[in-house]
């Protein structure tokens, strides 16, 4: 197993592997928790704020029966008073068997991991990496189907800034799988994504139109933002095109629907409650996923 | 019982009752802690800052052996991108096994109810409820008297927009008390809540000065906020007209002194070494009383 | 023992070797923690933000197998309502066993604990004091040298307004050792502080320049701040004078450079992997000294 959690690209699909199994077997723990971590202490070093993440990591250290300290606000840190990311990681470990970092730039993560002798955890570097996202995006598509290899999966939506997407299409080239990518021109997967994917061997289409995807397993949206558009009118037609409703859910047939989360208006709520939608299940499937992330690293997982 | 805590007008008699009894039981705790609640986490969703009640949340969760998790500040949270509170509780709720929500908009804690699936206490919505509140206070005098019924209770200060006093009254008209409204003629206790206590046949009677109350075993005072008087200098009279000093408290005998906290200047410090005075030992009544809705609710009390 | 910690001057010897002692006893606990403070509450009334100090003491009670509530962030607090800080400490000792204040304004630890039936601890107050972090240092030098009798420790930086140096000039009078205080002439020591080492018969001497310093076993380095200095291209050459870098180092020996975070550039990156440098096991042994401070005060220390 890795000693740090920083980019999806450095796992293994046998470190991936073992860390779904693990999660799996962490869901019997979920209604009462455990008391493996029983005196361990999680830092959450959040130098921007993401409270969903944050909580989340919260929520798994304590079902764990570990302690949680941190911070969530650049603003109450002594880096205002001109301390280097390096100090401010080699104080905290002093204070804690493992560190959690979210910070505004790329490579933060990296460096915090170099620095720190307990393990790091990447929650996201900038538009760079954002590993655990992308485990409990794998964890969720295996506990549905059983299995990842033989799916055909579309992403959808902001397919050129989308950091998420970006890591699951190189987790899901691990696996046998064909991808669907479902953006406006503006917005398609980049050229790095694809020319990886091509070394793969991984089948991938694009489409345009949330119309023209064809037969899939599932369906993975995201956020269209508001800023990637110079113009306004753009944006609402792009936007209104790639919603998910009862309408367009008729095209998808019985494709799952997964998010991220936060939603805006990619997902209307009337799909809430059918049988496609996997995306708050995907967002508690972030405990299991993290308690075996932090257990293993802490090595407390027997 | 309920499933739910949203407003001390959806509980019977019979529930708050066994809440009360439930309390007293939980002092035991109070210095050892228990371990009722292992494993436990409550989510605190704050989207509007309120440290003493969340403190008071956080110490019975801890207290009861749980955890805690949560913010107390919308600027840190996913709403900011638009998401509604009925997806951020969605959200939540896969973190925790119950939620504590506090929100400036009257129906929120209801909503919250509505779509989670874990139990949901109201801390709070607007201008609405705060049944905890309401609850430590019954708490309070049953623990000083012994017994609710019977007594002869003043309500004082800002009766008209004050949300304690009225939730406080509905409560008390369960019981079999006799109530005296004590406020400036601008500031009277609202007709919805009169015209309610005359149903129940509740007795009560109106004063204008500190100096008309009869003899009364109990006081409650309240704030009175400047913002309600467009005249300064009214605002300023009414503040020291309805001050409990050591010179009023001659005319009010050994009634007690209760007030929900933060004081301003409605009771003199020279009061607090009084044996008059229950207002610090109400605030730590929330501790029991927190408790035993916590563990009630979650259904880890035996 | 004391019931409070306000003041180091507070302190007699024996207060102090009894603390170290117990420090040193709560190593054993560092990796896997202990039940000791099962069930108890810290609170953390940070009236002014201090990340890394709250930081220790969140660490130092989980350790101990306690929980924490507070606040660390006066605008979230009802203060803002008017609320004297005896009202607020008097509503947080109903919370919880014991509580750590930091407060803007001197004197305000103290008037605390007056108010205060659960104990103290003064985690800064002003200018005035910081308790914590000079018992952590003294137990810095005696874990190293074995020993605090006999040493020749040099004091360098802002010798006029740094609050801890004064603190642990105060605390080492206590014990047989030699002083140099390395200052610019505009940041001497202040008079109040070296009358005391006369009174004291505590040696010590005070010299202009890094190169001046005499064979020493420690030196202390501090910030120089900004602030000090009406000239700018003064504080550029004050700060370059007091750094210590590998030239430097020639000049001080096999010397022990310790500080108390965070550093600008008062010390170089370079001297960080060098057994000279003692400033990030210096922050580390906060969580045992405050472990045994926390765990005597709450007399959960057999």
């Amino acid at each position: 197993m890795v000693q740090d959690i920083i980019s999806i690209r450095d796992l293994e699909k046998a470190d991936i592997e073992n860390a779904l199994l693990t999660a799996a077997d962490m869901e019997r723990f979920a209604e009462k928790g455990t008391t493996m971590a029983q005196g361990k202490i999680l830092s959450t070093l959040f130098f921007e704020p993401s409270t969903r993440t944050m909580m989340s990591f919260q929520s798994a250290m304590n079902r764990l029966g570990g302690k949680v300290i941190g911070f969530s606000d650049i603003k109450s840190i002594s880096v205002q008073k001109g301390e280097t990311l390096s100090d401010t990681v080699r104080m905290m470990e002093q204070y804690s068997d493992i560190i959690v970092i979210r910070h505004p730039l790329e490579g933060s993560a990296r460096l915090a991991a170099e620095v720190a002798d307990v393990p790091v955890i990447n929650a996201g570097d900038g538009a760079n990496q954002h590993p655990t996202q992308t485990l409990l995006d794998l964890y969720t598509i295996k506990k549905e189907f059983d299995t990842i290899d033989g799916l055909t999966i579309a992403l959808m939506g902001d397919l050129k800034y989308g950091r998420t997407v970006h890591s699951l299409a190189y987790a899901l080239s691990l696996y046998d799988v064909e991808l669907v990518f479902v953006s406006p021109r503006e917005l398609r997967m980049p050229h790095e994504v694809t020319e990886h994917l091509k070394e793969k061997k991984t089948p991938y289409r694009e489409v345009v139109n949330l119309e023209d995807i064809p037969k899939v397993d599932l369906v993975y949206a995201t956020r269209i933002q508001k800023e990637r558009f110079a113009d306004p009118n753009e944006y609402e037609r792009t936007k209104d095109a790639y919603r998910i409703d009862k309408s367009s859910i008729r095209l998808l047939g019985d494709a799952r629907i997964m998010h991220p989360l936060p939603r805006v208006s990619e997902i209307a709520p009337e799909i809430d409650k059918t049988p496609n939608a996997l995306y708050f299940e995907q967002a508690g499937n972030g405990i299991p996923v993290r308690m075996a992330l932090l257990s293993m690293l802490m090595g407390v997982n027997r």
